[in-house]
């Protein structure tokens, strides 16, 4: 059997998530029946981790072993023959029978990306949180760095988080002004359920001056969700990078950004 | 009456385009009962040219006239709660009873966008031609020098174009490459229907070997539609910006670039 590595885009709009579930199309599941078509047996696909309904993915990893002869950019043409418009193929690469898109996985880089201004986006409203009230970036920046680092995050945690800790190491948070557009770079070995958009919903609440900088110090210590903001809108979240020990036979696996500071 | 201009963002895709048809919704409609609803009365909207189905648009002008006392402000917040998705108003502006969307038009800008590369996208490609084929670029460069001018462009003419002369001012038409897009930026003081997909379906044919650029020069002669390429996909067009003479009651009315050969 030969093993392959898949780097995934994809706009989550119209799917249930990546994993497979009784409710709807996951992206899972249309790789694996696509993956069925081109070699004519069942393959199953394993993610980096999962992605929720409705976010999106600009380098999501998978991987699949396979009997098929067929070479990588074949791979890669047929899948991209077959999958739907809002799914692409960036690029397939032989591994090694050790790699493993979820366990060999060192990192993560999600992008939040909120549009604050007073009228709305016609051509990017899939890809942000739209917010006509005006925020104080300067105190979501402040709050933002007292996440950085390893810290119990029980307070950004989903009620329904399968995680076996909620100790995670939040590398960095980045915030950067685009013109309208506010952008939060999250890096981190890896993220609870709905962290990322229960920190923005709670920076949100920060930015309309409901929440002081120094309250997110106090509520990620109190690790109380029922104390944190609602959690942010799924479109505005896009999974960027995931990261693997560098090999000469993985060149998919970019290299970590040397940590940083957030804000 | 007042008169207000509007400056507008839409996606194409779900609409037929700019024009109220029999044969689908318009995004000229759709602004018309939004206004209707909001004034109460029968409202007709102009715009500063039409744009056919699929092509979007960043920066589409019209106006309106209605006896309502509302703001631009107002009528900005209330269009944008009753649009769609799609469509946006990005601004609202009262404007002197002389000022005509259509006819105060001195010039518009439009881009057309290819994806060159061996795989496709799933999060841009409602915005982009993707062609998998390599293009030979600095071909497609000098094949584009030749068209910009005062000329007549009755090869890149649709057959039902109703203009009146098929002659055209091409004041640039700049060719960038920004990774694996090919960006062309189209500026004119107007363009014959479809006259900028033909020229791209053209300048694909000459990228991929099929046309010589100079070819093109010949093509432009020859004012023979038949001779032209096939009409490149609708998606990857945008109109971006549509110019008026500058003045001080009419900010919205951006400034044109000084005109720049292509290339």
């Amino acid at each position: 059997m030969r093993k392959f590595k898949l780097l995934l885009e994809y706009e989550g709009t119209r799917y249930v998530g990546w994993q497979i579930q009784p409710n709807g199309l996951a992206i899972q599941q249309v790789l694996e029946e696509a993956l069925k078509t081109i070699t004519k047996k069942k393959v199953r696909v394993i993610g980096s981790g999962r992605t929720d309904s409705g976010v999106h993915a600009e380098g999501q990893v998978a991987h699949f072993t396979t009997a098929s002869k067929m070479t990588p950019f074949q791979f890669m043409k047929a899948l991209n023959s077959l999958l739907p418009f809002d799914i692409a193929a960036l690029a397939v690469e032989e591994v090694p029978a050790e790699f493993h898109a979820q366990k060999s996985a060192t990192g993560k880089i999600y992008r939040y990306t909120i549009l604050n201004r007073d009228h709305p986006t016609a051509l990017n409203q899939k890809y942000c949180w739209y917010i006509p009230h005006k925020l104080n970036l300067p105190a979501m920046r402040q709050a933002a760095r007292y996440l950085v680092g390893r810290h119990d995050f029980s307070a950004f945690r989903a009620t329904n988080c399968s995680a076996k800790t909620p100790v995670r190491h939040l590398r960095s948070l980045d915030v950067r002004k685009r013109g309208d557009y506010l952008i939060f770079e999250f890096e981190g070995e890896g993220f609870l359920k709905h962290m990322i958009r229960i920190i923005m919903g709670t920076l949100e609440e920060v930015g309309r001056g409901r929440r002081s900088a120094a309250g997110v110090k106090e509520l990620l210590e109190s690790k109380d969700r029922r104390q944190a903001g609602a959690t942010a809108p799924a479109q505005g979240l896009t999974l960027v990078t995931v990261f693997y020990p560098a090999s000469p036979r993985t060149p998919l696996g970019r290299k970590r950004k040397s940590a940083k500071k957030g804000g």
